[in-house]
């Protein structure tokens, strides 16, 4: 598949290509690419005079597929093509779900994706129907299918690609490189949110890579932020019923747990919960202050430093990248049920319009 | 704003920056950016093998607000910002609200989008509302907002973004000089879709600006596609109620007739039509085939090149670009309403899902 990488630029060549040299690729590894990665780091114009601070947004709702998976997903489908398996399966509802079958398809390989019944957001399936998974809803939770999943890739010769499949974190790791690339440095803060708790294991792991070899002098912060509702490392236990509006990050029982305070540990950084309403108003923040729309999950990042913030807790001019993790068209819903507009139809008049408008 | 071209890649600064030299640009129009542009251009590693082309997709739907509408929207913002005005407006339904608001919110303008009433389509409207543009829902048809819209602009000091402003086009001839520069050529056919003419227009003013200096050698045909209920461009005659499953491209009175017109004849294209089984078809083989989710309106250059290929009209190994001209995501409904898929629930168990998996 070398032709794929030629016929892009450098940096659009997706992220085997342009940073094999970091990840577990042999020559036997397929150049496989949907030319995810190089998603723009977008300076806060207006965001950061109004906070006081140098904020950045790394946008990864412009991956192929809406979201961060992607990075990882390219690297665990790769694996799987080299291994000789032609078929891979995840339980999932959401973004995951997408681009596991995106991948699949490219790769030509098959993709089983078990949802839990009951549990079918039609809207958020349409990507993975759409790229041609094979959709199998079980009469259970996502833990049972999950476990389902677990036990039948350990005895069939299919690939796992949910988070425990470890080129997940090795191709996520990738979004730290290229904010160091492009800024010539790490951040003083990386804020991200925190669900399943694979992201920030990733992403410090790549910042500690860059430091090694002395591509960064200084390691970041890592400020990792949970939805009130959903904030299993902020209260040190499990939830049993987690609940937030922030869907991609209503976990209870993080799998990279471990990953995630180690994080935050060893970069002397932080972890905090932020409201939904805290979470919804970051979303519209954003979005009318910057132009950048979001899914409710990626808005716990900003949310997070602007309630530090205000709390006197990050110092002016204090460097930071907000990781957004997923784009707002993945749940257009979210908009119409808690966004107001005005819907009042009036005459199709030209003083009808003016007036207002003028209002 | 000269600090959002620095901080990003050389590609991925944005087409102000990136083609200053080849766009209407004076030293006081702002660097405005949300670092559209620089969308891959992905190789069909499977359709190319099946179709017997050399085949690509140029996808626009990775632009920042999911359309190609950017390109064209972050010049005409642009100088309206060097204007001194301080409020936009068009009349839209689709991509261009979308892209409007986002553009006005990052460089502190308001946006005014007029759409007419009974047409609300809320799910297409989420990304304007998110993005805070004031929408005036009117009593009358998508013809009577943009004529409202056109004597409005007209009189006062608001700065109209719909097609008609001529900054839009300037914008998106820069998809032409980045498949250019990407391929190291022009295809030898670059296949589009055609709703109100403009893009088809505008790439053709991109390729002939780069032969003009040199930069390629010889300029591609033009292949425009449109849908069956909604040519006229194919027909000679406009369309009074024009109707497809492809509503960004239904439209029957093309404002960019004469440009679309004269980019076929000069370049010895075509202009054709597809109807929306070949379209909804399109849209799935891409998916499943490429793992490249388009809304149905972008599946209509596919479309239109393999109903043309199976003619026998297109050559062996022909080098083809299809532009894609917006994502999936802006139209989930159209999956979950077309495409088949398994819903039936099975019990969660390893035996129950090994059997339904292996059929």
């Amino acid at each position: 598949m070398a032709r794929l990488a030629e016929t892009s630029s450098t940096d659009r060549m997706g992220i085997i290509a342009r940073y094999r040299e970091y990840l577990p690729v042999t020559d036997k590894t397929p150049l496989l690419t949907l030319h995810e990665g190089n998603t723009p780091l977008i300076y806060a114009e207006n965001l950061s005079k109004q906070l006081g601070l140098q904020l950045y947004f790394k946008y990864e709702g412009l991956n192929p597929t809406g979201s961060f998976k992607d990075r990882g997903m390219v690297m665990a489908v790769a694996k799987a093509v080299e291994e000789g398996n032609t078929t891979i399966m995840c339980a999932s509802t959401g973004n995951t779900s997408a681009s596991a079958a995106a991948y699949a398809a490219r790769a030509g390989l098959d993709c089983i994706v078990l949802i839990p019944s009951g549990k079918i957001a039609l809207g958020k399936l349409a990507q993975a129907i759409a790229y041609g998974a094979k959709i199998v809803s079980i009469d259970g939770n996502f833990d049972q299918a999950l476990s389902i999943a677990r036990d039948i890739t350990a005895h069939e010769p299919i690939t796992l690609v949910n988070s425990v499949n470890p080129y997940r974190i090795e191709g996520q790791k990738t979004s730290s490189f290229e904010i160091c690339d492009t800024l010539g440095k790490a951040p003083d803060i990386l804020a991200i949110p925190v669900g399943n708790a694979g992201n920030i294991t990733a992403y410090w792991k790549g910042f500690k890579e860059y430091k090694a070899i002395d591509k960064i002098g200084q390691l970041p912060r890592m400020y990792g932020f949970q939805a009130a509702g959903a904030a299993p490392l902020v209260h040190g236990e499990p939830v049993l019923q987690p609940e937030t509006v922030a869907t991609a990050i209503r976990i209870g029982n993080p799998a990279s747990k471990e990953g995630a305070l180690n994080a935050i540990k060893e970069s002397y950084g932080l972890i905090e919960s932020v409201t939904d309403e805290e979470i919804l108003a970051a979303q519209k923040l954003l979005a009318q202050s910057e132009g950048i729309f979001c899914e409710p999950a990626s808005a716990a990042s900003l949310a997070g430093v602007i309630k530090l913030r205000q709390a006197n807790q990050i110092q002016d001019e204090t460097t930071i990248v907000c990781v957004l993790t997923g784009n707002g068209l993945k749940d257009p819903d979210i908009v119409i049920n808690t966004m107001s507009f005005e819907s009042q139809t009036i005459p199709a008049t030209y003083d009808a319009v003016l007036s207002l408008i003028k209002k």
